[in-house]
């Protein structure tokens, strides 16, 4: 049988009584309509996860004391942030939402010269906090217990993303089919398989000619086969295919 | 500059003047707002993509004249046939709209034991249809002149699938995560490459033991990652990982 899990960054022990988070607590009365004495699962979004058993479900929210530890979905071997051109409308949800039950590190929304919303719209409308409850609901279906970390939106500046090493190497930085320098995924020596990668999608329009020319001496311009991809699956293709290549698969 | 793409089953050779069908007529004149004198491409949906011109489009319709051939985006080298388990609600949908932009070469909807619709229930409420008009549209936006076949949905019977060789080998059954008999994609021999493969994809509950019994004779019980995905998001990252397997990407 399987037990309902619950996202409680304050799990850390056996033993530990802790309280979750209102949205966590919501989560377990009013949808799941447990209660006192039930048994769930905890995680922690580091990568621990518990046994647990609710103590208190009322008005003061939900008390639980953790029990033995378990074992989550594994993480993938090879540690991959996404960097991914913020898309229109609610389409970045649903690459949150896929990039997390992927298996993917880090999530960093980035502003390019095509995206058609601004960092400071982004940063209003408190987009965010927004992707990062849709990581820790991916995070509960799909079986981890690492609420991958979602950056603040960027400006996106390859020369200076990387002197900062907020894109760990090697990079990698999906073009169109067909754009010039663009090399498929497959001709790429993937025999070394490092501990972390990036990867890098652009936005509905694509790059423009100077963000390629940049992004080519940093990284590797991959494509992936000679048919459009929707925006809002690309990355999830896209990393199916390179854990895939990194024998994930 | 990129032209609008239409379906038209009749194009055949340049100079042939053809009639648009209805649906792809509405979406020149109605949408595009195109007319008489505007250039467009079509395609046949059998591999031929030719440059055409509107001729008329009027209430009797919108007659074109095909001009020169022209190159689609290309067909992968496997032709992937999924055998897709229907889901509920719209998520079948987004399965047939993602695995032809991906580029399967046909669709199999079937009815497993643990199906939540029935084979009568998608026959009445004439899914096949839907599916169909998606997978045009599909096709539209990815740039592939073929647009895949979608079967009748059909009760799964691994054993009469093969029988009657419905199901191109070789034949991968997709199991969940710590599945007995389940082997990670990346473990299969994929040195040489088929023309013809099939993925099978069971719906939201899963397998039963006896069907998984039965795929495993007849086919490889592969695994993706330790993860679970969602249904309807499981296909794509399935074809995605075995056209990389298979060096499309």
């Amino acid at each position: 049988m399987s037990f309902a899990r619950f996202f409680a960054p304050a799990a850390g022990v056996p033993g530990d009584r802790i309280l979750l988070p209102v949205d966590e607590a919501e989560h377990l009365t009013r949808v799941l309509r447990l209660s006192t004495g039930d048994r769930v699962r905890v995680f922690n979004g580091r990568g621990a996860e518990f046994e647990a058993v609710v103590d208190a479900a009322d008005r003061d929210g939900v008390r639980l004391t953790l029990g033995a530890p378990c074992t989550p979905a594994p993480e993938p071997r090879v540690a991959i942030t996404l960097a991914q051109a913020a898309l229109k409308g609610d389409k970045m949800d649903d690459v949150v939402r896929d990039a997390v039950m992927i298996g993917v590190a880090a999530i960093l929304p980035v502003v390019t010269a095509r995206t058609e919303i601004s960092v400071a719209a982004l940063t209003r409308s408190r987009r965010r906090e927004r992707w990062e409850r849709i990581a820790v609901s991916s995070a509960k279906q799909c079986g981890r217990a690492v609420v991958p970390l979602i950056a603040e939106p960027s400006q996106f500046d390859l020369h200076v993303a990387l002197s900062e090493s907020t894109f760990p190497s090697p990079v990698f930085v999906l073009v169109e089919p067909n754009m010039a320098g663009g090399v498929p995924l497959g001709e790429l020596d993937t025999t070394t398989i490092p501990a972390r990668a990036t990867l890098v999608v652009g936005p509905e329009g694509g790059w423009t000619a100077d963000e390629v020319h940049a992004a080519s001496a940093l990284g590797s311009l991959i494509t992936l086969g000679g048919r459009t991809l929707r925006a809002d699956a690309t990355a999830l293709v896209a990393l199916a295919a390179l854990f895939t290549k990194y024998g994930e698969y």
